[in-house]
C-alpha cells in the first residue's frame, strides 16, 4: 500500500511524523515522502528540516494521501503542481486525508465541496470559506476522506484510518508499540477545556500560529 | 535557552518530533538537532530522514538536552562519542531529557545510576540492568532528569517539562496550539489495558521493534 505524505516548506513536523509513525507500521507500507520539489524542507519553527525523497510526479497514484498543516500552507495552496497533484492523486486515492491546516490545502484543490471535514480549531471558519462543512471533531471520516483537527490529532486520525484498513486489533497492535496512552498533564488541547485566558491568546496569535 | 536534540540512525522520528513541536514553543527556545556526524539520519522506518544541522561538538552545553529513542538506540549507546557528549552536556544541563529507549543511551552513559526513570515498556528490565531505578509511569521527574516511557509519550513529557520552565498558563498555551487533546480511538496504550493478545504479539516482536 503506497503512502504519500506531502512536505513543503514551513509545515508543522507534528502533522506529518504523527501519521508517518502509525501508518508506516502497517503491514505492506510503502511510504513516500513527496514534494514539489524534492529535497529538505524546513518545518515552521526553523530547526527542523524534513527530506522529501520524492517529487509529486514519483508518486501520482497513492493509495493514500496524507497532507499536513502549518504556516506554509498558504503557499502550498497557491502551488498550482501541488493542487493539480492533490486533485489526480485523490481521483484514484483509497483514502484522502489531511491534518490540521493541511485541510485548507484539500479544500483548495477543490476536493472537499461539500464534504464534513475539520482543520485545527482556529482554521474552521476558514475551511468553510473554502467550500467544506466545518465540524468540530477530533477526526471526521465522510467517505473516504479524513481529516483531522490541530497537529497533534494526526495521531488519532492515522490510528482509526489504521483500524479501518487493518482492523481494530492491527491497530491497537500499533497503539501499543507507539505506547500512545496519553497522559496531557493539563486539559487545555481543545478551547472548549483550556482556560479561557489560553484561548484568549491563541486567538490572538493566530495569524502567526497559522500562517506566520 | 538551548535545546539540543540528539539525531542518530535509526531513531524512532516521533521521539524527537514530539518534544520539538513542544519545546520550540518556549519563548526564546534556541532548538539544535545534534549527530555524532551531521546532515540526514534516515528514521527507523526508512522512508523518512531528519537532518542534523550540527555535530555535537557545536552544542556541547546546552540549557535542555533530549535524547529520544528507536532501534537505532543499540549502536548510539556503543558510540564514545555520543556518551561521551551525553555525560558532559548532563553536567551542566538544567534538564537532561530522554524518551523511550532514549533512557538506555542516558543509562549507558552513566548519567541514571540509582535514578528513577522510565522507558518504552518492553524496554524497562534492560533499563535497570543498566543501572536505573525503572519505574512504569509515563513520565518520571528525579531532580533534573525527566525521562518518558515509549514514543509518544515525548508529548507528555515535553508539556510536562514546559509547565516547570515557564509555568502551567505557558505550557497549556502550548497544549492549545497543537490542539493536543487526545482521543484515541481505542485504550490499547498501555499493556495494562491493551488486550492480551495484542500485548503479546508485541512481546514477541519486542527484538524487532526495540533493535531491529
Amino acid at each position: 500500500m503506497q503512502i504519500a505524505i506531502l512536505l513543503y516548506e514551513r509545515l508543522t513536523a507534528l502533522d506529518a511524523v504523527g501519521p508517518y509513525e502509525v501508518l508506516g507500521r502497517l503491514p505492506g507500507a510503502d511510504v513516500r515522502f513527496v514534494a514539489a520539489e524534492p529535497g529538505p524542507k524546513r518545518t515552521d519553527q526553523g530547526s527542523l528540516a524534513l527530506i522529501a525523497d520524492n517529487s509529486l510526479t514519483d508518486v501520482p497514484e497513492p493509495d493514500v494521501l496524507v497532507v499536513p498543516g502549518g504556516p506554509g500552507e498558504g503557499a502550498a495552496r497557491t502551488d498550482e503542481r501541488v493542487l493539480d497533484w492533490v486533485r489526480a492523486a485523490h481521483a484514484t486515492s483509497q483514502w484522502t486525508t489531511s491534518v490540521c491546516t493541511g485541510s485548507l490545502i484539500l479544500a483548495a484543490a477543490g476536493v472537499l465541496d461539500g464534504v464534513c471535514a475539520t482543520s485545527h480549531w482556529l482554521a474552521l471558519d476558514e475551511l468553510e470559506r473554502l467550500g467544506a462543512e466545518p465540524v468540530s471533531e477530533r477526526v471526521v471520516v465522510d467517505g473516504k476522506i479524513v481529516t483531522a483537527a490541530g497537529v497533534s490529532s494526526g495521531i488519532d486520525m492515522a490510528l482509526t484510518l489504521a483500524s479501518m484498513i487493518e482492523g481494530e486489533l492491527f491497530a491497537q497492535g500499533i497503539q501499543l508499540g507507539i505506547e500512545y496512552d496519553p497522559q496531557p498533564p493539563f486539559s487545555a488541547g481543545s478551547p472548549e477545556t483550556a482556560p479561557p485566558v489560553v484561548v484568549e491568546f491563541l486567538r490572538s496569535q493566530s495569524r502567526f500560529l497559522l500562517q506566520g
